[in-house]
Order: structure tokens, then sequence, then C-alpha cells
């Protein structure tokens, strides 16, 4: 029961404003050597203050539709005219080394992913209530009608496919959440079908003990 | 999300001398308040000790058959001419007042309860490695091979149908081998399947926070 399993693939997502990225954030600084986090590709322009290979991958239209012939991307998806995917090396290089790999990305990209990959575990980042989402959404109450609605819009859309999630995280207090993501991973590993081989290799050798058994009550 | 759940049926079972009993009697004491443990009825005698209700319900053959015509177990069984079985009405009591049943059952009856409630979450607990269960069966070299032998064939047929459990509960210290159950029934509840209403429910505030929020723009 011992030997290194394959690492777990975890994909989060979540509403928008429900803590999400600060989930993720405090995880990989509590457990920084029990997981890797997943850095995507895109063509959007990079924004003030980030860098490539942090945040993102920049890559130009060009290259990232290479990385797409090449089969290089676990997934993609092109919004507002930018492309946005999920290089493959990486993930499948840290799962094999047992390390598990977090993904951070949108509800449409992680349903694409589990049909690839069904052993993936899907969690989905909510605020407790709609109130407190709706309260996040309208703001201080001075944003446009349309700045709210299109917000609207979005979390509706964010949560379309909500019911193919393995685990809903209820982001009350965040140190509790990322307590629970971590627990939520952890105990992933301790899944029967995770361990199908070291059952088998425990089933054979009481098997062989009894073959050993049997022939010294023969003697 | 608040919303009270319907409590969580879970089967404990696992290789004898793994330690289940154990950490069952740990996990009742340390969290008395999130579980109830289900105690079966049985026709065997009582052993000294035993009192009825406590490890058993104690019953003859007669008032068994009567309980089994009535459709009063959930599951129930016949080893060595004697019955054991679940009662009903003490399980589905518990959990429709949002409370979490554990029963400690072997193998074929665990599956049996889950064939016919397929949400129950089935733990099994083994020794860290077949060497260590070994050790436990041979004992302290002293017993016959006629006895290790029937305790091999039994660790074999507890281990058959495993691969229809959820979670593995690998007992090596024992403290952590009852968090870690605790853990594995806290984490189910936040199990997406175990929480559509509330997804529902939250969806619908915000389709109808958005068609008020589009009166708002007409107007």
């Amino acid at each position: 029961m011992t030997q290194k399993n394959r690492g777990i693939l975890t994909v989060v997502s979540g509403f928008s404003g429900a803590g999400k990225g600060t989930i993720m954030k405090e995880l990989m600084r509590e457990h920084a050597d029990c997981y890797a986090l997943s850095v995507s590709a895109t063509t959007r322009d990079p924004r003030p203050g980030e860098t490539d290979g942090v945040e993102y991958f920049f890559r130009t239209r060009e290259e990232f539709e290479q990385m797409i012939a090449e089969d290089a991307l676990i997934e993609y998806a092109e919004y507002v005219g930018n492309y946005y995917g999920t290089p493959r090396t990486y993930v499948e290089e840290q799962l094999s080394a047992g390390k598990d790999v977090i993904l951070e990305i949108e509800i449409q990209g992680a349903l694409k992913i589990k049909k690839k990959f069904p052993e993936t575990l899907l969690l989905f980042v909510t605020t407790p209530s709609a109130a407190e989402l709706k309260q996040r959404l309208i703001g201080r109450g001075t944003e446009s009608v349309e700045v709210v609605e299109s917000r609207l819009a979005r979390a509706v859309q964010e949560a379309d496919g909500i019911e193919a999630y393995d685990y809903l995280v209820v982001n009350d207090v965040l140190s509790e959440s990322v307590e629970e993501v971590h627990q939520m991973i952890r105990n992933e590993h301790r899944r029967v079908s995770r361990n199908i081989n070291a059952i088998h290799n425990m089933r054979s050798e009481l098997e062989d003990f009894m073959r050993h058994n049997e022939k010294g009550k023969e003697q």
C-alpha cells in the first residue's frame, strides 16, 4: 500500500469573486511540496506586472496554433479573440513524478479535461449563498445596470455544467477552504480505484502465502 | 448552501485484525455528535459481557424471520447457521434527521447495501502491507497450520469485492486513521451530487436576479 502513486490532476473552477485565486495562492504557499500549479498559455497581451511563465505563458497566435497542431495542449479555447490553453508536457511530467497538479480554469475547459482524463478531480468554488454572490457582483452599487448584467450573465455561464463536478468548496472562511481543498486531494489518493495495483499485489501475496501454508500441511 | 442535508450512510469493512473495531470505537468517542452507529441483529447467542442493543440485538430465529418477512432489515445473511442483519428503522430515522450513520459489516452485506442505496460510502480498512496482515494472521507462530489456513481463507474472502469500495483506510497509526475516516465522511458532504438542490436554488436565484436587473435597464 506504500507504493508511489501517479499524481492527481485537480481542476479548480468557480464563480468570479468567490475567492478561487486566493485559495489557490494559499494552498501553494502552505503545501508547496505537495502541489504543482499548471500555468496556462495565452495569446492575450500581458497586463502590467504579469511575467511570462508566472501568470501565463504569453505566446503569439502563430506559436499557439503551432501548439494546437502538435497536440501540445490538453485543452484550449478561444475567448474574445484570444486563445487560452493548458500545455501538456508540464502536466504529464509532474503527474508521472507522483506530484499532484492543479489547474485553475473555467468550467468548459474543465469538462473537456474530464472527458479526456476521467480520473481528474473537479472542484467548484462558490460563495456560501446566492445572496453573497449577488452582493459581490453588484459591488458598491455604483456600477451601471449593464456592468451588473454582464457580471450576472458571466456567473450564470460559470455555473453551467457544475453538475459534472466532484466537490463544492463553499468559501466562507479562507483558511478552512484551503484546508478543505487540501483534504479533498489527499483523500482522493485513498480512493480504491487509484490503488488497484496495490490491492491486487496484496491479494496475490495472501494467495501465495495460502499455497505455501497448504504445502506445510501436506508435509 | 447551508441547508441541512440528509445524513450519509457509511459502511466500514476490512480485514480481521486490521483494527476496524478500534477505529470505529475511537471515532464514536471523539465525534459522538456527528455519528450514529447502527447495531446489527443476530440469532447467535450473546457471549459473556455482551448486552442486547449494544454489541447486537439478540433475537430468536422466529423473531429474525419475522423481521425478514416484514422487510425490516436493509440486508441480512446467514453464517454458520446464524442470521445477521441490519435493522432498517434506526438507519432511516437517523439519516432523515441529518445524522451520519455508520455500519460495520462484512463485504457481501456492504455490496447488497450499496446496490439498494447507491449513495452509501464504502470504506475498507487494511493493514499497511500484506506482510503485516500475514504477521497478524500467523500470530506468535504457535497456531496450527489449520488455524492459520482458516484465517488466511477468511482474509482472502474478506477482500473479495473490494474493488467496489470507495476508499481504503490504511491503518498504520490509529489516531491518523480515525481522523482519515472522519475526513472522508465530512468530505462526502461536499460532494456536488449530494448538494444538487442547493446548487439549483442558487442558480434560480441568480436567474431571478438577472430578470430583475433586465427590468431595471428597461425603465
